[in-house]
């Protein structure tokens, strides 16, 4: 395998953006990540998109072609990846794969989804497909309903505190406001973070990711040609894609994501790190637990210590490990099939040196972590500069 | 790029299976395929699943993991793959590309669909979310009516006659007769062909595919390993995946699919073949015109002379190039997710001798072709005996 870089990423804002559809936000993205790699859309190789529900929100199937062909992009093989909420994560491992393996050379991967053309309801219920349909989803469980089940019994295990979770809500909206693409930026107290009103106990409103709309993009390259198409090439250290089972029920422990462990020891080893030489992270914080967890199946904090590693202010900005400085899903917004691949665009923009408010001081090394579901899917990717 | 052999097949018979689900269908088609290649799940190291709707079919989705885990493979990539009905073959593409490259050895591809749990005006309405649903689709076009309309230019273009499509039906059912997995197992006359109740003027009944429940399963593998697996292996000796434009009204012809000339130029390239080598080929005929508009795009007959070439007998079983031996989409059956790996199983299944009374006498070298949507995906596989 050769080594791969990054060389162009592009975003939309993420928003409600009630005059937009998913296929200009998709286009929007790609066009300036495009740009920003210098080259015309008719000499991507491949397309890949990630991208959750594309059908059940907005009613339209078929979507890798849909969008390669507005992007300027035909004959390439054009193909749609889903895996829940890792769904552009997934279409970033196998872009990359495809690099690495010498099978394309310039390969694009969008991730895209447009949610709030639906009501909530509907949403909850589009979201709970990526569960386990005909048995804990049939019982009434939602994903809030889910991950509270996995603070609950965090709690019950490690001494968890609720204001342990409130403390990544008020880091992730004191970064989302920083950021001028975030959907909410609004700065919140620990006061208003544990008053809000509850969604499914322990989880308040702001534990809870955002319904979103937007799109992310980023350009591969093999790293020797980097410098054809940029001159803040960023390399793919590490990258690795696994599974699990669906159901929560079907999992040994459910305060511990089995697939993002494996993910991560993966892609530790392709890169040859470990956890204490990441110097920053994007996580997926679709709820604050899950970013919890995360430190700690990372390798960032010890079990079950993840909840006081953050309310210490360790990840914080300017603690030891800054995690989530773009606003997490928390702030910056969780259009599902875009968030793996937004998290990858955020990563690299900190490398470069082009995070504005938000740049951290340690900026070689970033780690993106992409959960789809309760960790049935999950995506580690190790970025450095190159 | 490393040669890949398919090393395993596994079918679930298709047809209108009201005590199945769309899991059991993928595990078992996937479990008689790793036994066929005499491994266990454990040693799959990347899953791939085509399926184009189960989350409008049957409220799930995040398939992959969800099959994968149920089937015992867990921790690897799980991978769900959309291309509307290419979805399979896409699949397949990228299973193949991984194994190729040398990424994995040992790789899974399943495709699935469970579309008879819904009734068929809600049928209809998903499988038209493959087509432009903010064109064509808003405007009241379904398939049956894209693909009427591509028959009808056919015919004004080149004289095509409502007893070429006529005859694509008869075969295709005197073929599927003969197939035990097939879905409608009926032989038909030309005169019941043609006083058909009409679908779409010029299709009738008999020109179009059937909506099926059913699942098909390959295993790769490197061919220098292939004997570790199995006494019969059949070479990869040349697949592609391609692109064009979703929407009809955007082609330049609408009686030619440029996707599929583009992807046999690649597919026939990389086989150091061209169509003159082909022995026999399962081609994609969603509807009867779709079968004639493949022959020509595929090189076996000449532009517009694809109706005269079927009407003649030349695909006929005992004619110079057997198409859709299986009896294809028109009367094996489409569960659309699971088309494009079934292709390529029934192509093994010739290749092996393992045909039964559809087997035809040159088998060396077979072509399987994979439409999605009016042509905006296509996958182009040839196999050969190893």
């Amino acid at each position: 395998m050769r080594p791969v870089a990054v060389v162009g990423i592009g975003k939309t804002p993420f928003g409600v953006f009630a005059d937009r559809d998913l296929r200009s936000l998709a286009v929007e993205a790609s066009h300036k990540c495009l740009k920003n790699g210098n080259i015309e859309p008719s000499r991507v190789e491949a397309f890949y998109l990630g991208n959750f529900a594309g059908p059940s929100f907005v009613g339209q199937s078929h979507l890798a072609p849909f969008v390669a062909g507005a992007a300027g992009i035909t004959g390439a093989p054009a193909t749609r990846v889903e895996a829940a909420c890792a769904s552009s994560g997934s279409a970033f491992f196998h872009g990359w794969s495809a690099v690495a393996a010498g099978i394309y050379d310039l390969v694009l991967v969008t991730g895209v989804e447009k949610m709030t053309s639906q009501e909530t309801p509907r949403v909850a219920e589009i979201l709970a497909m990526a569960g386990d349909c005909g048995g804990e989803v049939r019982s009434g469980a939602t994903f809030p309903a889910l991950f509270a089940m996995i603070a609950n019994r965090h709690m019950h295990q490690y001494g968890t505190k609720r204001e342990h979770l409130a403390a990544v809500a008020v880091k992730n909206h004191a970064n989302g406001a920083k950021n001028p693409d975030a959907h909410m930026r609004k700065v919140i107290t620990m006061e208003q973070a544990l008053a809000a009103k509850p969604i499914a106990e322990p989880l308040t409103l702001y534990d809870c990711s955002l319904v979103s709309d937007g799109a992310a993009a980023v350009l591969l390259a093999p790293l020797e040609r980097a410098g054809e198409f940029t001159n803040k090439p960023v390399r793919v250290l590490g990258v690795a894609q696994t599974s699990d089972f669906v159901a929560l029920e079907q999992k040994e422990d459910i305060t511990t994501f089995r697939a993002v462990r494996a993910a991560a020891g993966k892609a530790y080893g392709m890169a040859g790190l470990g956890p204490q030489d990441i110097q920053f992270a994007e996580v997926h914080d679709c709820f604050t637990i899950a970013e919890i967890v995360a430190i700690e199946d990372l390798g960032f904090a010890d079990k079950g210590q993840g909840g006081f590693y953050t309310a210490e202010g360790r990840t914080c900005p300017s603690g030891e490990l800054p995690v989530n400085t773009s606003g997490g899903l928390k702030s910056k917004g969780h259009p599902v099939g875009a968030t793996g691949v937004a998290q990858i665009c955020d990563v690299v923009l900190q490398i470069r040196g082009e995070a504005g408010e938000r740049q951290v001081k340690r900026r070689e090394i970033g780690l993106a972590e992409n959960l789809g579901g309760s960790g049935a899917s999950a995506v580690v990717t190790i970025l450095g500069a190159a």
